[in-house]
């Protein structure tokens, strides 16, 4: 096609993918593009709009670092991640409801004794957890992998601490026991404004958006026969649980933590000062078939 | 809003925005949100698809430098750019038509005098290009500032040479004559690929596409009362002027070149070999009404 015009343009880029071999890649490439188009085609976007948005990708681009990945917080706040999770975490009435795995996550630490204290010396008031996981029958799930992990008071997570040199805290891997139940020790979490530093900073600021997610605690569960889990717990009440800048919010995984003054926490500890306790289920989705 | 599901987000993002006070950039971007999160839904991208499409997006924005925009060839290979040139350069029958301006313009180049030889050694067959600025009303527009650049014999632009130190090769600033004349001596172009050894390169192997661009001179064309006129002249034949990678083509663009044996140039010069002549006359639009 040599006389293109803004009426022809979408088919002559999408003819342009017909000698894809991957079809999948051909159709998801065919969408985007027609997509993208039409959404430059409905604002009528501009030149200088159009320069505006290619430095904003590059700046994009350029903030991520092995510590950071400003992309997938740009699709965070854009609500992309969690329509991506929604879309391919459809789990059975009854089941927990996943939301989105955050940037935050780490993979391969080492695993904590059941009754552990993960807070590891994290500042934020004392937090006993109790966690059990059971299948749709109701039936406990033993042995069941669990990642934690969360802010601390101050808002951040330990992976944002450079000062801590990789130490964790405030995260830990656990394993249930035979009645299906995660016990551990952490620290309250707290509500936090994701980085605003860069580009999807200057987004949110130029839209008149806020950054703060309201509290909450991660948890990703995992065992044979079952659909691995990745979640969170949100605590009630918090100031953004009806606008998280991330859109991860499920009314199904908002939670009391509950509030004790001093005393004796459930794992006989005698506390000086108030403590939290949170006692929750999480129900695990069968396996699809053919699943690993 | 704290009950998130594929049916609803959209929404949610949108109302996200409703503080926001500019109303254009409300405007841009709730229409991206919307049309982001359809194709999404469309193909029910998976979330594989979607780590790919990150770690994709990083890459671009870290492939960019000083002396290279991978995004702007990104939005060129998928036709964003030209759509963005036709929606907003729509011309008045009988003026030129504009297409992209491409990442190799060079602002603030010295000005040559008519009949200059912008070639400076630049390798490929001499060329004589002698075109005329002309208004929609066929009169002639004197003093016109013209840009000129364009690719070597080898298929590369000056500033992809880092051996030529910021000399210019085959790129020139004029200004018409009294007759609205523009006349230079440069190399032919010749077709090239643009540069595959980024993430775009990637992206057109694994879609399988090509990736040349049919051979052309770029020109900036203004003048005080006319709209600034970007385009390209297309030369033909060329194989691929009905695939050029990033849609730039239009019929009314492509052009001949006329070649020519040994014997006396335009400009009086004794040529000893072949060498080609380009006449051509382009029509700029009136200015609009407002417009500087």
């Amino acid at each position: 096609m040599r006389n293109i015009t803004e009426h022809n343009i979408t088919r002559a880029v999408i003819e342009r993918f017909a000698g894809c071999s991957d079809a999948r890649l051909r159709q998801v490439m065919g969408s985007l593009v027609t997509h993208l188009h039409d959404f430059v085609r409905e604002v009528a976007l501009t030149e200088a709009e159009w320069a505006q948005a290619i430095g904003f990708l590059t700046a994009t681009g350029q903030a991520c670092t092995d510590q950071r990945q400003e992309f997938i917080l740009l699709s965070d706040t854009l609500g992309v991640s969690m329509l991506v999770t929604a879309l391919n975490q459809r789990h059975p009435l009854g089941a927990t409801e996943a939301t989105v795995l955050g940037p935050f996550h780490v993979e391969g630490v080492a695993e904590a004794a059941q009754g552990a204290d993960l807070a590891q010396g994290a500042p934020g008031e004392p937090l006993f957890a109790e966690v059990q996981v059971l299948g749709l029958d109701g039936r406990p799930v033993a042995e069941a992998e669990a990642d934690v992990w969360q802010a601390d008071a101050a808002g951040l997570y330990d992976v944002q601490r450079p000062e801590l040199g990789g130490a964790h805290r405030a995260r830990g891997r656990l394993r249930t026991d035979a009645q299906g139940w995660l016990r551990f020790r952490s620290v309250l979490p707290t509500a936090y404004p994701v980085p605003t530093d860069g580009p999807v900073g200057q987004m949110l600021r130029a839209t008149g958006r806020h950054a703060w997610r309201p509290a909450h605690l991660h948890l990703r569960v995992s065992a044979p026969g079952f659909e691995t889990l990745v979640t969170h717990l949100f605590r009630e009440p918090d100031p953004w649980l009806d606008s998280d800048a991330v859109f991860g919010v499920r009314s199904s995984l908002v939670v009391r933590f509950e509030r004790h003054e001093a005393g004796t926490a459930p794992d006989g500890t005698a506390m000086a000062g108030p403590f939290h306790v949170l006692r929750h289920r999480l129900v695990l989705a069968p396996a699809a078939q053919g699943s690993p």
